[in-house]
């Protein structure tokens, strides 16, 4: 390819994005903003989308078989499994103005994901033991209302995404496939250049298990995810659900027990304000959260001062579903105090009371005094209140907090998910009525999984690891071009020489032809970001200078020598 | 790729739908109809849409670049260019519940076509002449409205669409481009195996034109679009548009003029009903149609009673943008009579009387009386009224017509749209204030051209062309696979040495490895209608048989001198 073939060249003068992929994908030529996560995809841009994609079919097409489901879906399949009205992220169709809708009124749901097609359709095909396992997967541009879109890639309204779908019969099928997909997905990581760098954490397993899920997680500076990786457990957790035991303090303070004291502390709320004003450590402050659960208990929850509660965690610990803050009356009812003087003493009423594992090994610890504007000093289990039976982990981790099962301490990284992958259990099978027979005749469950992989999210990934101050530096295997050449001066002649020798070899290269300055051509180069430049000058002879994007030294070859190489490569 | 791994064979219980294109697809495990216009493809369907995608991306390679735009669009763009309100076949996407409402509350389009987000694109890019021409391409997923999506893959409300953007610094640079998009689409279609049955048909040229538009048309049966065809002149036009002389009567007749006469018959007012009661031919009796045109004339349109007035030729014939029925009450005011009974004698007011030419050349002719329940017979030119200085062409082609500048008669047949090109002006790079800086510094409209090839549809046609009592036909560029192996009874070991040399040499090959019977295979196999069929069985020994799929004999082969023939084909 030509450069002056793409039309659209590198654009400098674009505005800069609050992502360094969006930035640097939109200066260099690759994509546009249309709007807030929403982008067109442009010749360089497509190429590498494509490349991805390409990568990613082939190692799907080992475990499963390819089909294209349509973005509009009924309202009704959304409506069977209940995610209509629940799902934050659906965005519907419906015609958009008075013509429109005379001329057919319908609505339909913008697909953000496909188990309410793929279900139905898979329905139509199982009928027997013998008709499983299978497994469909699409590559396929998905919606999603987004609340926030400022990520470039990595979070957008309209994106693309590689889905894939299994059936079983039973659920150690499944975990055998699920393990198989690991494999291959971990194939398709490593084919990007981003194998060494990806592992998988255990994540939420979403609505419907109570297991984790698991995601690929890139090691990343400017990765959304933190990830808590216990080295030699050889596991890793995201940040949302990593298990935690605080780091200090291990072994039971040894000072003295002090006199239990209420202490006025008018309007003083945050942990930040009280141990300023109480002059004590955070460690002996205790923060104690009221919550009500979706099966009707009153719970207050105990936490180390410096520590956040995780919902997720806590919901695990409660054997609850879901829970939400109590209300004011609630509060005011087992506290008998305003909100913010909520403690672990003289609770009142049937709340149940959970301590964090942070609050253990304290002497002369802080918390709220179920009283207005008042905390307790000093206080002490077994003198003050009776020792809990059992301390719970629903922290928030934290960096230096240690992995329970080992006691090592993480290493806590940020990370980008570059795809996730759970289980679905029966759910959408049970919603729209799929089983099969076994050899008895009976029907059974089926049981699914799901498995995804952000194809465009992914370039940005990409974009996000490997870059440097003059532009990206992408890896061979999805760079929209092998080789950039680049003539200088009076060579165009010699250039299209070159030109044509790579291209009748099968060489990916684009020729910057442009008649531009050297400057303009190798600063465009670095931006755009293609392994090999070319550069064939007057100066040079018959030799051509050969610049690897990550190396700053460069080489002179012949033509032959440089095909010979790029073919063996 | 064996039959079993597809996961979904044919579906032979499948409804029949109104069209032999989605029932012989789905039968065969193509698609699959989500609803009404929405489809999945299936593994077998996914591989043609893919080979169709591929062999049209190929040729627009030669004459643009592709990119990837977004299916969401800014309602803001769509205001811009006034379509917002005015395209009946336009989706808007938005959050579909409450929940979604407060993460995001956000109207898109949900785009049927680009031109809002390609103009705005281009003008990001284009400053210079030096920087057009330039063009660009994108296969993707479009959405319309449809009020009915009954034709399968031939009219959907989701669909597969390449759609290809031009611009230029002058009409003759726009209309060379535009001669050879003709020549690229024509290739397209060989390749598809209906070159020789496709033509260009002169079509509406849309809102933004009084030119022409290019429409190409594929001959078949089950078309939905009528073709006028002048072989001699080798012109064609759909028939929304043909212009076209009355094949009868010729010359003038000569029988002698009967008194003028005013009959009563009450309540007549279709001509069905007048020529029986009458007794007269139909081509004696005259429709008189009131319109008001968009520049608020009142117009009388006469035409002759055996054809119906085509409004897009009557705009055109009246240089308005638009005509729509007179009401009620201009009818009586000009007609002095209820509407049904208007004619071409004793109009009142300021109505302007235009005749169709297919009202020349007749002796005693009828029309309606002006006068409720009257219709005057025996009316002739210059006796009766002043033989009209000119005559238009207004009416509906229909069979037997002739085209007017050569006098030959059409040929008129069904056929498909496959595709179109057409003329945008400058009407969005005028919206958009999308211009070029000439070599004299001044801002320059830009011109467009648009040009589209259905991929989805195309596979709809294909299949409505090329199938048998039996099932589809597929032309090999775009089968599915080129060889469909199946083995018969105790013959797998052998099969398998078959598919496994046929896959090694690099065809495309799909082996029946299911525990059917014969019967079953070879039904299967015409159904689905991949070009070879090869049967490996006990009694063939060491040969394979070998049937085309149009043809009804088979012939023995060793497997070496098959691969030897498929990789020459």
């Amino acid at each position: 390819m030509k450069f002056s073939q793409l039309y659209i060249g590198t654009n400098k003068i674009a505005r800069t994005y609050d992502s360094v992929n969006a930035t640097l994908l939109t200066k260099a030529g690759f994509i546009d903003q249309v709007m807030s996560g929403v982008y067109t995809y442009l010749p360089l841009g497509l190429r590498v989308l494509v490349k991805i994609e390409q990568i990613v079919r082939e190692e799907m097409d080992t475990i499963g078989v390819e089909v294209l489901m349509p973005t509009l879906a009924p309202i009704d399949n959304w409506q069977q499994t209940g995610r209509l009205t629940r799902v934050s992220v659906l965005l519907k169709a419906m015609p958009a103005n008075i013509l429109a809708q005379k001329v057919h009124n319908q609505e339909y749901i913008v697909s953000p994901s496909h188990e309410e097609i793929v279900t139905p359709l898979v329905k139509q095909y199982i009928q027997s033991y013998k008709d499983i396992p299978c497994a469909f997967y699409q590559i396929q541009t998905k919606f999603r209302n987004e609340p926030r879109a400022k990520s470039g890639l990595l979070r957008g309204r309209e994106f693309r995404m590689k889905d894939l779908y299994s059936f079983h019969a039973s659920i150690d099928d499944f975990k055998k496939y699920y393990e198989q997909v690991k494999k291959v997905y971990m194939n398709v990581f490593s084919r990007l250049g981003i194998g060494a760098d990806t592992l998988i954490a255990l994540a939420s397993g979403g609505d419907f298990t109570e297991e984790y899920s698991h995601e690929f997680q890139t090691r990343c500076e400017t990765g959304e995810d933190t990830i808590f990786y216990a080295p030699k457990a050889a596991i890793a957790f995201n940040k949302e659900v990593a298990p935690a035991r605080a780091q200090v303090p291990e072994v039971k303070q040894t000072e003295a027990m002090k006199v239990k004291t209420d202490v006025l502390g008018e309007g003083i709320v945050g942990v930040t304000e009280l141990v300023r004003y109480l002059r004590i450590p955070v460690e002996k402050t205790t923060k104690t959260l009221l919550y009500e659960t979706d099966d009707g208990r009153t719970i207050a929850a105990a936490i180390r001062g410096d520590y956040s509660i995780n919902e997720y965690k806590l919901c695990r610990a409660l054997k609850t579903k879901s829970v939400k803050f109590a209300s004011n009356e609630t509060v005011k009812r087992v506290t008998n105090a305003e909100a913010g003087y909520a403690g672990v003493l003289n609770l009142t009423g049937d709340v149940e009371l959970y301590f964090d594992d942070s609050c253990q090994n304290r002497i002369n610890f802080e918390t709220g005094a179920n009283r207005t504007n008042y905390h307790t000093i000093n206080v002490n289990f077994e003198r003050d209140l009776p020792e809990p039976r059992k301390f719970y982990d629903f922290k928030v981790a934290k960096i230096g907090d240690r992995y329970p099962e080992t006691g090592e301490v993480y290493e806590a990284f940020q990370a980008s998910e570059v795809g996730n992958i759970f289980a679905l259990g029966s759910k959408y099978a049970n919603d729209f009525g799929l089983v099969y027979r076994d050899d008895n005749g009976a029907a059974q469950e089926v049981i699914m999984g799901c498995y995804g992989i952000g194809t465009s999210r992914l370039m940005g990934v990409v974009v996000e690891k490997f870059h440097d101050e003059h532009g990206i530096v992408w890896p061979k295997s999805i760079a929209p071009y092998h080789v950039h050449l680049v003539s200088i001066g009076n060579a165009h002649k010699k250039a299209m020489a070159v030109y044509s020798a790579l291209v009748s070899s099968g060489i990916e290269v684009i020729w910057d032809d442009r008649d531009e300055s050297a400057g303009v051509k190798f600063t465009d180069y670095d931006l755009i970001g293609i392994p090999w430049r070319l550069v064939v000058s007057p100066k040079t002879g018959d030799q051509i200078e050969v610049k690897n994007r990550s190396e700053n030294e460069s080489k002179l070859f012949s033509i032959n020598d440089i095909i010979t190489k790029f073919k063996n490569e």
